[in-house]
């Protein structure tokens, strides 16, 4: 392997950086990393071969150090059927959090633009292996082939990149020296100042399920420029993804002369609770999480000694009230509803409708009629067998499945979650969208957080009524997306002020090619510690800032 | 009084913004406050009138109006001997959080770059009060004059406008507004983003006995900046300097058109724990906090909702290698543990000196000869009484003289803490410092924090030793400062990686007009989360950006 140092790295990647810091401060359009699979960049070889590579993983060994090791496990199991097989080696919570330190200072001494150099390259490398990554990602996670590339490569890659550039950013904001010169009667007091990065600690990321890339690489990619050593904790269904992550980054640690143990893989069997343990070690000083409510809060209250940067669930909510764009409307929300059968944090939940109905150029269509209308359009969206599976994917796993069973029971079923056959993976288990009818006072249905293909269509007295259930559920359980349809100025309006009482990002009238679950890094900001859904916000400069300290040292001149 | 909205205000004081936002990224001597008394700014007749308008509030019913006033209470007593007998109007726990809750939307509506005028507003008022709260704050901390007026007055209003320029550079790093458009076949995606700066929630300011205003600015300053409504929970003694600067900002906000309850006074009699209760109310979500470490670690193990800024004490330690001007040395740290009899956060405590002696022109200086030098070099500051009140000040409060009292019966007394009376203060309580001989095995008592007057010279095997005990004394207890004396630039490399190691800000070789516990605004950070006496570096961007959130809404264009 060429290898090269950080500051070479640095040298090579600088343009990269400065355009990303620069589209971060201007939250325009950009990417480096192209979302198209067939996009000219990747080559035309280019999804072969990353099919190729992942098949050569499949039942094997995965080819991968880890300090300590005590043994392999393979927990991984596809929702497509593929039998996976994967080994991996084993550590020790203490092997992992000793390894991490003793890399540490070395790491110290490289400074930000190094570590940012080390970042961007890791990156780019992740990118070359796009499709191999979309492969590991559909079969740990069911994900349809395109979001699994688009998703689990360059837009994981992109946030990666967007986390590179406000650490970068954040960690240079004080200069290197200066001098201080102070006007004094006699001659001026003058100091030399210098001003150093410390890393805060050990940082552990703690990965998720169904977007393991995309979630974990902000906090990854934030804590290595700032200076942390990072244990990358898959969730113990989706390693693959994770594992080739850290296999890269190390590859390119050793490749700069650096210690590989800069970035370590953690893996566990289901239960093993190791995630625990490490996020409470006392070494352990930063922690990101992605997944449950339930292990977030407790993660939250108890790795005190940490900052702990989570994003767990919440009510997604819609606030329906009039639109000049009916069809449009439905098309957007059947599809939000669909992509990935409702498995993302941010597929909407309570979709909030006056009894007097939604004002379209139509007429008006009150909560039955829309939710029925919704479910047509459900039903349009995925008639074609073969394309509602490029749709849904597959349910990832039996947690999931129980939910939607459970959710039917709790409300009147519009549409059911009727189950439907991949014609191309006949083992994989599909669900398409519950949607529910509920009144406004079966609170205790939908505040609940129904994380799967499980919607409410929620029949309030009237839109201030839909904007006060809104607030109040947000505020006493979190969101992490929200959105709202009007063509009145003064609900958009109201319906933005609510949002921002409540604490969440809100998108206003999508009835076009953008859905109310996507985001694109370097612009738009994904989850939020406004509101108790999660207590990061990707990526936001406190984001970055926990990670770090700057230290001052000063003499006379 | 004239009023000026908000953005009058930010025109009025944009150039000052402008030029604090400036030295924060340049780290290079600034400052708008003169730090002279005798200043020309400040006018001629200011010394007097501001004694006239202390004198006038003696005795009286401080004029401040609080949420759901009941009943009024004068805890004060100065430490000069002088009757104060201010009394201060009481409120609720309940109507203080209300209060602020109710102001905290239109606040909102202002944006940082208005809050930010009125913050500047404010400070420029209070600079005009400095006299004033100079001796409000000699009566309460019993600091000397010079020392009151400089760090109650000017430096402190230096920190207000530091924390003030970082929260307006961190919450204006988002555009208002921006337009992304994303290429796409046929027609780009265009959508029309706004980020709007929300308020974390009710913050609460609870200051110290011994620097009222230095150390209550930057949270005060940085939480109105990012749009929280601030409670200010001054300390029992030290009530006044804070009530002075709580009606100034009402004044202004009231001026402004804004509700004066966006800041809030809380007094309480010693003991009635009103700060625990307020700092665990639900709606608090932001605490700074300054004083002792028991308190400030209940805060951040109890208020868990909130994100806890705190400073509290630790072990400020001195490595004592060598130097090439050891009168010089001598004269600086006898400053430093005289300067307002060492009650400081950065007054040193532990001196470590090789057995085998500090290397000086004129030979080795074993840890008794140091001792006595020292001994000697702090009567030598002190001989004259009237000069030596200058620099003492007056003992705060009866925990620092029993204090004074324990310490000198846990290692042999090189210099004891003499009582001296002030000419001009007779009824003032002074100590001068206290020097105690121990040995490096003596950790029970060196690792203790010891505020007030009292300080050890620790003898060890060499300086790689001493600079092994600074390691992992600071590690473990935590510090607000730390210095180095070396001839030997191998010596102070291994010094500053100690420092970065443990996380301690360094000073090296101050021989001359600077000392150790003096720290300048703009240029010199103060506190660091990197070590266990703080969770706070005023004033860094990790001291903001927990204070606020950007959320973000977006439509197509």
């Amino acid at each position: 392997m060429l290898s090269s140092t950080p500051d070479e790295l640095y040298e090579r990647h600088r343009d990269l950086l400065r355009r990303a810091q620069d589209a971060v401060a201007a939250r325009e359009f950009w990417t480096p990393y192209p979302e198209g699979p067939g996009d000219a960049a990747y080559g035309t070889d280019a999804a072969a071969a990353g099919e190729r590579a992942f098949e050569q993983l499949i039942g094997r060994d995965f080819a991968i150090e880890v300090p300590g090791a005590a043994g392999r496990i393979s927990p991984e199991r596809s929702p497509y059927g593929l039998a996976l097989d994967v080994s991996y080696p084993r550590s020790t919570v203490d092997a992992l959090v000793a390894a991490a330190r003793a890399a540490m200072p070395a790491w110290r001494e490289v400074g930000p633009h190094g570590r940012a150099g080390v970042a961007a390259e890791i990156l780019t490398r992740l990118n070359a292996r796009s499709f191999e990554i979309a492969q590991a990602v559909r079969h740990t996670t069911g994900q349809p082939f395109m979001m699994a590339f688009q998703a689990g490569g360059p837009h994981a890659q992109d946030r990666g990149l967007e986390a590179t550039a406000v650490a970068l950013t954040e960690s240079t904001r004080f200069p290197a020296v200066a001098n201080w010169e102070k006007p004094h009667r006699g001659a001026p007091i003058r100091l030399h100042k210098t001003f150093t990065v410390v890393p805060r600690g050990v940082s552990l990321v703690i990965g998720c399920n169904t977007f393991p890339t995309w979630n974990s690489y902000p906090g990854l990619f934030a804590s290595l420029v700032a200076g942390n050593p990072v244990i990358v904790k898959p969730h113990p269904r989706a390693i693959l993804p994770l594992a080739i992550t850290v296999q890269t980054a190390r590859e390119v640690l050793a490749g700069a002369g650096l210690d590989p143990n800069l970035v370590t893989l953690a893996v566990e069997e289901p239960g093993d609770g190791i995630a625990a343990t490490l996020a409470t070690h006392p070494a352990v000083r930063v922690v990101d999480f992605t997944g449950s409510r339930a292990f977030g809060d407790w993660l939250e209250a108890n790795a005190r000694h940490a900052v702990v940067y989570t994003e767990k669930a919440g009510l997604n909510t819609v606030v329906l009230d009039s639109t000049d764009d009916y069809p449009g409307l439905l098309r957007n929300l059947a599809t939000s509803l669909s992509l990935y059968s409702g498995q993302m944090c941010t597929t909407p939940q309570n979709l909030l409708v006056p009894l007097a109905g939604i004002s379209t150029p139509a007429g008006a269509r009150t909560p039955d009629e829309f939710a029925a209308d919704l479910g047509a359009a459900i039903d349009r969206l995925l008639g074609d067998d073969r394309r509602a599976a490029a749709i849904l994917g597959a349910i990832v796993n039996d947690e999931v499945l129980a939910r939607v069973d459970e959710a039917g029971t709790h409300g009147r079923v519009v549409r059911a979650a009727d189950p439907m056959v991949d014609p191309d993976n006949p083992k994989a288990i599909l669900r398409t969208p519950l949607v529910l009818r509920l009144d406004a006072d079966a609170e205790s249905v939908y505040s609940r957080e129904w994380f799967g293909p499980i919607s409410f269509v929620v029949a309030t007295a009237s839109t201030t009524h839909s904007l006060e259930l809104f607030r109040t559920s947000v505020t006493h359980h979190g969101a992490i997306a929200a959105a709202v349809y009007s063509t009145s100025e003064e609900i958009l309006v109201a319906a933005r002020q609510a949002a921002l009482d409540c604490g969440v990002h809100l998108s206003e009238n999508l009835t076009g090619g953008v859905l109310v679950n996507q985001n694109a890094a370097f612009s738009d900001l994904h989850g939020t510690a406004a509101n108790p859904a999660a207590t990061a916000t990707l990526a936001d400069a406190a984001f970055v800032t926990g990670r770090f300290s700057v230290l001052e040292s000063r003499r006379h001149v």
